[in-house]
């Protein structure tokens, strides 16, 4: 076997065999396949695809390269989840304690923000003290102690595709149904969940524009995981516009307290419902609880203090400073210091996420390059959204940075021009657009 | 302007700008774009095509990423020959001379074998004393003194070509008709000629495998050339048994001198004064000749002592040692070592070219590596061709290896299975097929 013959193939809409793609894979992974070979297959996948059983097996490949996660001493299923990525998007902090209150164990590897979408790891960070980067042994703990942890650590977790996503990125090959979703799937299978839940985002600020691509993503990755043996479902969400009140490290946190302790904002709160909801399922949870009372039941642990416990539990568990009724510490304090005003009246059309993720990038909250730094208390509070209305001169949003960090005047110019151009008010009344579009088992 | 957005506009199916591809055979050659981007351009490339502008831009300026000749002294067009390749492909040595007789100067830059596919280089370095190592001040002397040069010295021409060729080898992206007529066209280009003919080969034997894909390679040659100002026609000949009576080095250049001394195969006298007749009308040397006449005296030539006088010329030109009345001195003598026998009784159906080629190779007569040597003694003497009769037992064709070498029996073994393979002998006498398959102008 040859790793020409096998780009010829693939070039010539061929399915490659599973020995062939083992053979790619190993070969990628141990360095005896160039890079150049590497890529001219990547595009060959790109522009003529790859069937049901060629995802999976790259996939089950990809995951067996390195290190595969096991947990022993979890009598349950241990789940979980996913995002392909938004703006605002604060589900995991809030999901793992909510799901955990119905004693579903959730082992959660998640990465920092890139570009911009903001990282699980950088929210965390934000909190005074807070570990993300656990050992195994303290991994381990975590999930014995609270049935969650949160880790940015992935070393030798399917090595492959962290290979091929570098070199995807730069060759053009990121844009592919079967790479993105072997990929992802990947990672999950590695990390040792037996049950998967997927955000699968759509929208300006998401990575899939438009509901037929979200969709044909979450059923590519459903297709995977079912072959796998792992229980999957996918979550198709809104992100036209950005998730809930804010954008930002610090202010985003200061969110998720907000709904662990019942003022959450309808969209954040419809997005987890139906996430804890499909997980609890699959982990088997339920309790007997019909759909309904179910439901019921998660939103109620919302502002019950039910929830508000196990999140706390979260916090301290990883080293995160808390006092009781105020919540975490955070490592600087988001400081509001520029309004951004309507120029037109009438009602909100729409608020482009990808433009308020670059803008949120320009004040700080995010990384272009995997070396910057990041101003944890930068970030965007909305104060009106999709719907609303509004008269000329009210304010639109509010810029923030961290009173510990400074910003040029510049970038705070650019990122007022980027969030002009991402909010539209027109004189009709938009359609409301459902936080959750479809839901897909 | 990044590699990046041009890799992602080709695999959109967008067309590149001449500027983009300016910028991708600059960075080819100096080497700043690095090898898995270039192949990831290439796939995309080889499954997207490129449209008739793009094809000469990439021409153009692979044929300026290097020397680009000049012959200030000529007074005439001059003019080069290409061939596709194939099996027993002796047409250079002997158009070269024949249509130096009418005045017509030719630059010819010749390559050596790989594969099955002969090099004219190596058929000439089997004369005694012949020298291809030419320098550029003996490059321009020969055409001078002769208006005629062999020559395998290539530095620096085209070397954009050269570095995308070899990645093409490794990559799967061979197949391509954008990228193989632009990789022919520019080393032309760049070689100095104004008029150029190519001799598209069609068959087993030759990288084209039917008429139709190649006359699209035809066809886009030859638009690359009109568009870059060169008087361009394309032959299309046959190439599903091999050309002529042998095929080997010395066996080639003998037959190159029967051919030439009025005692030529039919099919290459075929092929070859089709191609002269073309150069010398694309060189404007016709000196008032109707077409009939034209190609009268072309035949004549190869029989009335006028070629052979210029063969001569440009044997001795070279160094090469000769002997009036038998002809070149070779370096070895072709020893007839075995000859296969058929095993039933008819008419010859097919002699595939590419397994004739490949058990040639296994005599000693080709290269499977660049840096094998060769047997130039070796080779294959074909007594019955396409439509022959034939009795159970006759001999179908003679193995042969030179003098001064030897061969290990048991290649000698897989020379025969191969041959006999490639000989098919059946009850009805087949139509035979001309040696021209088409002339596009």
């Amino acid at each position: 076997m040859n790793m020409r013959d096998i780009i010829i193939a693939k070039r010539d809409k061929q399915c490659l065999s599973d020995e062939q793609i083992r053979f790619f894979v190993k070969g990628v992974t141990d360095g005896t396949i160039p890079d150049y070979q590497t890529s001219a297959l990547l595009m060959a996948i790109v522009l003529n695809g790859m069937d049901d059983r060629e995802m999976t097996t790259l996939t089950l490949e990809m995951a067996a390269s390195g290190n595969q996660m096991t947990f022993p001493y979890l009598e349950g299923i241990p789940v979980d989840k996913h995002s392909t990525g938004g703006v605002g998007d604060k589900i995991t902090p809030i999901l793992l304690p909510l799901i955990a209150t119905f004693g579903v164990e959730t082992v959660k590897l998640s990465g920092r923000g890139l570009g911009f979408t903001g990282g699980t790891v950088d929210k965390f960070e934000s909190i005074e003290g807070f570990n993300v980067e656990v050992d195994t042994k303290d991994f381990h703990m975590y999930v014995i102690k609270t049935g969650m942890v949160i880790s940015g650590q992935t070393p030798d977790l399917a090595p492959a595709d962290k290979i091929l996503y570098a070199l995807r990125d730069v060759t053009g090959t990121v844009d592919s149904i079967p790479l993105i979703a072997s990929s992802i799937m990947s990672k999950k299978i590695a990390g040792g969940a037996s049950a998967i839940a997927l955000d699968v985002t759509c929208g300006s600020g998401a990575f899939m524009k438009d509901y037929d691509s979200a969709k044909k993503l979450a059923d590519a990755m459903i297709r995977i995981g079912k072959l796998a043996g792992r229980k999957t479902v996918a979550v198709i969400t809104d992100m036209d516009q950005p998730l809930g009140r804010f954008c930002g490290n610090i202010l985003e946190m200061q969110e998720v307290y907000n709904t662990v302790t019942g003022k959450g904002e309808e969209d954040v709160i419809e997005v987890v419902t139906e996430l804890a909801f499909q997980l609890i399922k699959l982990a088997e949870k339920t309790a007997g609880m019909s759909d309904e009372v179910l439901r019921q039941e998660i939103r109620a642990r919302l502002s019950d203090g039910t929830c508000y416990e196990k999140y706390k539990a979260l916090i301290q568990s990883q080293g995160g400073k808390w006092i009781d009724g105020a919540g975490p510490v955070y490592v600087d304090k988001p400081f509001d210091c520029m309004h951004v005003n309507s120029p037109d009246a009438g009602y909100v059309q729409e608020v482009r996420a990808d433009l308020i993720g670059q803008a949120s990038v320009l004040l700080g909250a995010g990384r272009l390059a995997k070396t910057d730094s990041i101003d944890y208390g930068a970030g965007i509070g909305f104060f009106v959204k999709v719907g609303d209305r509004v008269a000329r001169g009210d304010s639109l949003c509010a810029l923030y940075h961290g009173e510990k960090a400074d910003i040029p005047e510049d970038r705070l110019f650019d990122a007022m021009d980027l969030i002009l151009q991402a909010y539209k008010v027109g004189p009709e009344k938009p359609e409301k657009k459902p936080a959750i579009l479809g839901v897909i088992t």
